[in-house]
C-alpha cells in the first residue's frame, strides 16, 4: 500500500485532532484513501507532548517544506505570517498542502492563485470553512451544474451561540459574550469572531468558488454581532423574525452582493431555525433550487475530520483546482457597495414618550417617504423603543432618512437589514 | 478544448433535464468541465420532439454502448430490463456510465461490483439518491474519515409531501395521494413509492457506501406509508410526534440496521421539520458528529442537474469506486432482524368504551409487563382509539405483547416505531 509521508504544522485543537484521527482511525481511513499516512514531522510552538518521539520536531515550520521526506504539508497554524510563508515555500518546493487557513485563502487569494499558476501545486482547504459541512467539496465538485444564484449561511459558531443565547434568555450581549468565552465557545480575544471577520473570510472563500473569481475580502461589507443588542432581538422577536449573522452572497445583473452582517430572518425560515454553536449554508443553484446543510461548525475531531478528508482526496487523486476551475480563468466580479443594496430594513428608534403621540407615531418619526408594513414597541420609562420594518427600498435612502430624522424627538437610531431566503 | 461524446438513453423528465442544462448552461459547464459535451446519440420511447435532428437515434437503448464514438453513456431510463443490459455493455465496452438507477444499483450491486471487477470502467451514480442533495458524493469523498455511525433519511418526496399533507389537514391516506397524483408529485402507478421501495433502493446504497459493502437490498426491512391513517397522525401529533417515512442506517456491534419504516420522530427535531417534497440525510460520524443536508428530491432540472455534476466529474478525471473502495476490498455486513431491534415503540390499540374504565386503561389494555411514559386518546362513538409510548423494548416483545392482548377487549391494534436523532 502506498505512503503518503505528512508534514504537519500546529498542533492546536485542529492539529491535535488530525493527529488524532490519523492514529485511532488508521484502519478505515487507509481503505478510503488506499494508502496509509505517516506523520513524519510536526512543528508547534507548544503542546506537543503527546506527539511520538520517533516524529521530527521543527521549530520553525517553514522547515517542514524543506523536508524531502515531506510530500504533503498540513499547515492548521492559521494566520498571515509563518503560515503564509509555509504554504508558499512548500508548493514550490512540489509539495501538496492540506489548510484550514481561511484568512490566507481569502485575504491573500490573488497572490496564492499566482503561485499555483507559477507551480505545478494543490492546495485544499475543506477544514476553512463550515466545519463539518462540506461545503467546499460540495460547491467546487456537486453544484457544478448551475449558477449558484445566491447563499445564506451561518459560518461562525461564536456569533451563532452569542445570538442564540441572546435570543432565549432575553440577556445583553456583552454578558453573552462572557458566558461564551467561559463554555469555550468565544476566545480570550473574540475580535475575529464577534466582529464579523472570521465568517467574511469564509464568505470571500464561498463566494469566489460560486462566481469562479478571485476572493475579494477586502471589498466585502463587513458588520459584526457586537453592535446587536437585547431590545434589538426582543422587537424582531415580536415581529415574528429571528437575528443571524449571515455570509450573503447574490449574484446580480453586472456584479454580486458579498456581505456579512446580522439580519432579522423570518422564524419560519430553516436557516432562522439554526441554533447554538452550530453553521449552516442555504444555497439556491439555477438547476437544483435550494440546498442547505446544518452542522457544527468547529472542534478538533470536526476540523480535523475535514483535514483527514483532503488528505484521502490527495491519495485517491481528487485534486480540483483550487477556486474549481483552471487559475488562469478565474475573473474579478464587480461588488455591489452596500448603499446600493435594494431590500426590506428593520429600523429601531428610540423616542422620549413625552414628545409624541403613540396614535400617529410612525408618521410622526419617519415621515411618510417610506412605507412600514410592521411595527412593534417596548415602553421603557420615559422612552418607545420601536422597531420598524420597511418595504423593499434602497439601502441610500433608508440612511438618508435616518440622517434627517428630526434630533428633538429621536434620541437613538439605527438599521438592521431584513433577508428573506424563501427556504 | 477536450470534447466528451455522450450518448443518452431516455428522454423522460431526468432525461429532458440532462438534454435542457447541457444546452442551455454550455458555458458554465465547459469552464467547470474544462471540456465540451455533446449528444451524438440519443435512445427513447417517445418524447424526442425537442431533440436536435442531427442527433443519432438508437430505438433500442442498447445499441448506444456499440456506438464508438459514445465515450459516456447516460442512463436515465430506470428499470433492471433493458437499462440493465445498456450499462453492462457499455462498460464492458471500455465506456463510462452515469446513471439515475437506484434499483439497478440497490438490487443488482453485487452483480456491477463484479462486472467492474472483470472490467475497467466507472459508474456515477448522484442522481440516484435525494436529487439536490449531493449524498453520493459527500458519503464517497466527504465523510470518508470517520466511520458513519447512523443515518436517518427522507428519501421519497411523494411519501414526505403525502404525509406532510395529513398531518397539516387532517386528511386521510387515500385522499391525499389522490391528491397528491393530481400535483404532480405521486406516479399513476405509486406502487414503488408508497410501498418504501424507492426509499429502500436509495437505503441499500448509502448503507453500502457507509459500511463499505455490497447493497443487501434483499435483506432491508421494508414498511411503507400506505398503512398510516389519520388517527395513527392525530396521536403522534398530541404526543409531540410526527410520522415521517425513514430510511435508517445505524452500525451495531457485528452487524446494522437497515430498514424502511414510518417512525414517530419529536416535532423538535430537525428531520421531522421537513416538510413537503423535500428530502433529508441525516447522518452522524465518530469525528465530524451530525452533518444534515436538505433539499429537492426530484424534478427534471434537479436531478439532471446531478447528472451533469458527474459528467464533468468524469470530464475532471473524478472517479471514485463505486462504492467509496476498491470493489475487492467491499464485504458483505451481517443485518439485523427487525425482531431485534431495542427502540421505542407507539402502540395503537382501538377498544370498546363499554368494556373498560379510563383511568387504568394501560393497565388492562396493555398489563404491566411494558412501561408507557405517554398516552393520548381519541373518543370517537363507542370506541376509545389509544395511543401509547413505550420505554425501550426488544421488538420482539412488543410484538408478543400485541399477539397476546385480550380479543374481547381489543378490536385493532397496530405498532409504529419510535425514533430518537438527537439532532
Amino acid at each position: 500500500m502506498k505512503k503518503i509521508k505528512i508534514g504537519l504544522a500546529g498542533l492546536g485543537t485542529v492539529g491535535k485532532g488530525v493527529y488524532e484521527i490519523l492514529k485511532k482511525d488508521a484502519n478505515i481511513i487507509n481503505l478510503r484513501a488506499n494508502a496509509e499516512f505517516e506523520i513524519v514531522a510536526v512543528s508547534a510552538r507548544s503542546n506537543k507532548e503527546f506527539v511520538d518521539k520517533n516524529i521530527k520536531f521543527y521549530s520553525n515550520p517553514v522547515d517542514l517544506a524543506k523536508d524531502h521526506e515531506v510530500e504533503v504539508v498540513v499547515e492548521v497554524m492559521g494566520g498571515l505570517g509563518v503560515a503564509k510563508e509555509l504554504v508558499e515555500l512548500a508548493i514550490k518546493n512540489g509539495k501538496k498542502v492540506v489548510t484550514a487557513n481561511k484568512a490566507l485563502l481569502a485575504e491573500c487569494g490573488d497572490e496564492i492563485v499566482e503561485l499555483l499558476k507559477n507551480n505545478k501545486g494543490h492546495i485544499a482547504f475543506e477544514a476553512s470553512t463550515a466545519g463539518a459541512n462540506p461545503v467546499i467539496k460540495t460547491f467546487k465538485e456537486s453544484f457544478t451544474s448551475s449558477e449558484i444564484t445566491e447563499f445564506y449561511a451561518i459560518l461562525n459558531g461564536t456569533c451563532n451561540f452569542i445570538l442564540s443565547k441572546m435570543t432565549s434568555e432575553g440577556s445583553d450581549f456583552a454578558d453573552t459574550l462572557k458566558e461564551a468565552q467561559k463554555l469555550g465557545y468565544a476566545e480570550v480575544d473574540p475580535t475575529l469572531d464577534i466582529k464579523g471577520f472570521d465568517t467574511a473570510h469564509k464568505l470571500a472563500i464561498l463566494s469566489s468558488i460560486s462566481s469562479n473569481s478571485i476572493p475579494a475580502f477586502k471589498k466585502l461589507h463587513i458588520e459584526g454581532v457586537d453592535e446587536i443588542d437585547a431590545q434589538d432581538i426582543q422587537l424582531a422577536d415580536e415581529l415574528g423574525y429571528k437575528i443571524k449573522l449571515l455570509a450573503i452572497y447574490k449574484k446580480l445583473e453586472n456584479s454580486s452582493q458579498q456581505s456579512v452582517y446580522p439580519a432579522l430572518v423570518k422564524k419560519t425560515e430553516k436557516i432562522a431555525q439554526v441554533d447554538g454553536p452550530f453553521n449552516a449554508v442555504l444555497v439556491n443553484t439555477t438547476n437544483a433550487s435550494w440546498n442547505m446543510s446544518i452542522g457544527r461548525g468547529a472542534g478538533g475531531l470536526t476540523t480535523g475530520s475535514a483535514v483527514v478528508a483532503d488528505l484521502i482526496d490527495i491519495a485517491r487523486n481528487r485534486c480540483t483546482s483550487l477556486f474549481g476551475v483552471e487559475e488562469e480563468k478565474l475573473d474579478s466580479f464587480e461588488i455591489l457597495d452596500i448603499s446600493q443594496r435594494v431590500g426590506r430594513y428593520f429600523i429601531k428608534v428610540v423616542v422620549n414618550k413625552n414628545l409624541v403621540q403613540k396614535n400617529n407615531l410612525i408618521e410622526v418619526i419617519l415621515g411618510n417617504k417610506i412605507k412600514v408594513n410592521q411595527a412593534a414597541f417596548i415602553d421603557k420609562d420615559d422612552k418607545i423603543i420601536c422597531g420598524f420594518l420597511t418595504e423593499k427600498n434602497k439601502e441610500q435612502e433608508i440612511v438618508n432618512l435616518l440622517q434627517n430624522l428630526d434630533s428633538n424627538l429621536v434620541e437613538t437610531k439605527k438599521l438592521i437589514r431584513v433577508e428573506e431566503t424563501k427556504f
